[in-house]
């Protein structure tokens, strides 16, 4: 009981907080969701009722998986029930905050924000839903002569042509096949169906490893720091360890092999047997984008120390700057020699990312090599208790390995979806990144890849003393604050980890490129007035 | 090693055994996949090569989570690697095996089988992907009226129309209103669409509330005898402890709260905590459905002993016989007069059932009604580590729960789809019971619902011994036999439980009808001859 009481206090003094902070809320005297204060009071008086359902109802909040208590998802936490919030009240009562809209800069979501899907995928789908039209007269009239024979390819390809049952528990035979060709012509080194298990998104495949390798609190999964908060959450939920290492802000994220062999003894000094290492590249939340020459050193490390390397390369078509190119781990391991028996490796791929962005179709695909047929009949066995991935998702999967090609009369307009969406999201983030680094006491990184810009920000010491009497952490006091004065959403650097003392948010380059500007002038405008307030 | 040796040997004995059980295996010297006598030799000879991989590879099966380990699916388990084997020496080898085609009865995948989607269903789905052609003058012309307006109505729901994105990690609200109202409209009683979370298929659903409920292998779940093996493999995944209750075949799969009782204390007296009853109504792989008097001491048991009442009602609209109707588990307890807060309750909705059978979808949802608003927030939390379902899933949800109604334009061809299958699964349901009661020694309850029957077979002692030399479960030995005999398969009931010393097999009701007299035939002929070799 004592453990509900101090959450319930948490987040409504959250909640609370920030309505204090945003004197447009407390002005309102609407029945809007805003209405904190009121809510406050409420939950001083709301503790009999409660005890007396919790007398009735089964389930205490206390009585759950304490891995479940445990696992944090900053991307979509606290900050954005904050928005939502705020968007209600905006819908319920127009004008009554500083800003028209709320911005979601807080995940990488392509299409939320505007971004058109690339034609050429849509037609497919859409063709491979209602087969049925494919051999109407008034189908050549909508849709392109390729998509119509994609299309026909692919219901080819799955048993039956339907498009209706489960798949194989790894996927459809032949649209891994063409993933597998896909692989190779990236990579140059061959790629097999069979080490192809497709996924909804990369995130399941990912529950999958941790599952798999985690077997109590004393497994360990090396994590940079910075991390994609999946990580975090994975293994909080199947009960491991977080074994940390630190991303090197001051030289753009660099990734040391000499802090790996530090973390890697701290760890094994506590008794933590480390068994996977991961690396997000392009970075994420970060936006580097690996050396090959450091991937060597990573490969090389993961050999020696016996561990699994996860990779996660759902940025991969996601690199704006022409000095870094992306290599996968498979390709590095290769050219230095090593084959499928001498390497452990797992590569995550996902449609949500690259230029096609297409998150809510939920595809994605990991390449599982260098495990034995044990192991992998293991893995095998969990996604076969899942049945199998969308069937949709799977065809995307395919799709955005096995693009049109020249001379396909879908290539142009396909390559300029492409190129326009890849080109404007490295001005985007070229414009903001400017911007944050004219900002007092702020430095970020370039985005050299992925969707995010990292910012470091030195917050004077008044303020953290007010975020920390408000029992809030300092990155994240500003990120409300930010959102309550301008309607953009980011996340505190918190929710992803930063080297202690250290604050952060994570922006995404998404908004649309004519909002850029708009929003550089929101950004600068508050935090000019955010450090007039508290300079010490 | 000692475990990795024990499970090859098994699995190649098992292996050996199904290729020793096969003459027309022996006798072909093709280099096919079946050469399995070769392979048992690999075995014995493959120790020291495996043994010095080991050396290289830091994961050994060993080394894995055991609870993955432990976790087992039979309905896509060995028998039907066994029917992939099959097959490939079918389009290898033509004519090696007495059957032409391999009949996957071990599954509820009608699409696999051969039903043909909703064609509104897929209209809808296909506007919704490629929304550009919603109005071009050619979609007229390929398109219903009324699925070119739904998916306006789709698209006005989802924030920017925007189909790529990510959506609430609930899903997208406004399906979720439509979800709800389809609800109220089944049941009489009002639905939250803030109580809905949209999910790939049910299965999800089912593993996040197991990932919830259980703490330690001290946490029991109490499932049917026979259950779907999801709720097995579930369990086993995180670590708790199924607590059986068993059906009664005499009185066709009833479910008797006497036995509910009396597991209960045995189980308490283990010391297990029970924390959830599952009941799946209609039944699986057992075809009963419920009577409402029995739906309501249900309840009250689980209201009494302070259960969570875990429903899965996938198969609602699978009902076969007029003398019996689905009541939603819902729908009896607000019936009883318990409301929202009185008894907490999920119920599993999926599109892969029903006569849409959408399997490749992964479309569905659950409804979690009675819990506090803390453990909601934990479930929230849980979603949002995954983002958000499907959203082709989540529009197919929204349809099969609001399909079109009289006087639109497609309601006459749907209605003509629908009863189409529906008649025609009662049908085929009724002939296969007739079927397999001819056999000697076999009785099968009538399928009032679902998709599958659940015959006993009486096996001959030197069978069972037959298999027991074999280190197989009888009924395994004799789901083996009737595929390589048949290319049958169906699943032993070894893998959903049964009473001990009972046998049984799981099969489906999908093939095509004008296939099953055949199937019957088939059946016959082979239980015949089975019966003649191993009679005492």
């Amino acid at each position: 009981m004592r453990r509900l009481v101090a959450h319930k206090a948490k987040s409504l003094i959250t909640n609370a907080t920030v309505s204090l902070l945003n004197p447009h809320r407390q002005s309102s005297s609407s029945p809007s969701p805003s209405n904190y204060c009121s809510r406050l009071a409420r939950f001083f008086t709301s503790l009999p009722s409660d005890t007396s359902m919790a007398s009735h109802n089964p389930l205490s909040v206390d009585s759950l998986n304490p891995k479940v208590l445990k696992c944090e998802y900053a991307v979509r936490g606290e900050i954005v029930s904050l928005a939502q919030n705020l968007q209600q009240d905006l819908k319920a009562n127009p004008g009554s905050h500083p800003f028209e809209e709320i911005l979601y800069c807080n995940i990488g979501n392509p299409h939320s924000l505007g971004q058109q899907p690339i034609t050429f995928f849509r037609e497919v789908l859409a063709l491979c839903d209602h087969p049925t039209i494919l051999d109407k007269s008034e189908t050549q009239g909508l849709f392109s002569a390729d998509s119509i024979e994609r299309a026909w390819q692919i219901l080819d390809q799955i048993p039956g042509s339907a498009t209706g049952a489960y798949s194989h528990s790894q996927g459809v035979k032949g649209l891994r096949d063409t993933i597998a060709a896909g692989i190779e012509a990236r990579d140059g080194f061959p790629a097999d169906p069979n080490d192809i298990f497709l996924t909804d998104g990369a995130s399941p495949g990912v529950h999958m490893m941790m599952q798999l390798l985690i077997r109590s609190e004393n497994d360990g999964i090396f994590c940079p720091i910075p991390q994609y908060p999946l990580y975090s959450a994975s293994i909080a939920l199947h009960g491991g360890t977080l074994v940390p290492y630190y991303l090197d802000e001051a030289t753009g994220w660099g990734l040391e092999i000499s802090e790996l062999k530090k973390q890697l003894e701290t760890a094994r000094q506590k008794g933590i047997a480390v068994r996977a290492l991961v690396v997000i590249n392009p970075g994420n939340p970060t936006g580097q984008v690996l050396a090959e020459e450091n991937q060597r050193e990573i490969v090389e490390f993961c050999k020696k120390e016996g561990l699994v390397l996860l990779a996660d390369e759902v940025y991969q078509e996601n690199v704006y700057v022409p000095e870094k190119q992306f290599h996968s781990f498979k390709k590095v391991a290769r050219s230095m020699g090593y084959g499928d028996k001498d390497i452990p490796l797992v590569s995550f791929q996902s449609v949500s990312k690259g230029y096609y962005g297409e998150c809510g179709k939920r595809g994605g695909y990991m390449e599982v090599t260098g495990f034995s047929p044990e192991v992998r009949e293991q893995i095998y066995k969990v996604a076969s208790v899942n049945l199998c991935s969308n069937i949709s998702g799977q065809i995307l999967a395919s799709l955005v390995m096995s693009p049109p090609k020249v001379g396909d009369e879908s290539y142009e307009s396909y390559f300029a979806e492409k190129d326009g969406i890849l080109q404007s999201l490295a001005r985007r983030a070229k414009i903001l990144e400017d911007g944050l680094n004219k900002l007092e006491g702020v430095t970020c990184n370039k985005a050299e890849g992925a969707m995010y810009l990292f910012p470091r920000i030195r917050l004077p010491n008044k303020a953290i003393k007010e975020a920390e009497s408000l029992k809030k952490a300092p990155d994240a006091y500003y990120a409300a604050r930010l959102l309550n004065a301008t309607g953009i959403v980011v996340v505190p650097g918190s929710g992803f980890g930063q080297v202690p003392g250290t604050w952060h948010f994570r922006c995404t380059i998404l908004p649309q490129e004519e909002k850029i500007p708009a929003i550089v002038s929101r950004l600068t405008e508050f935090h000019q007035k955010f450090m007039d307030e508290f300079r010490d």
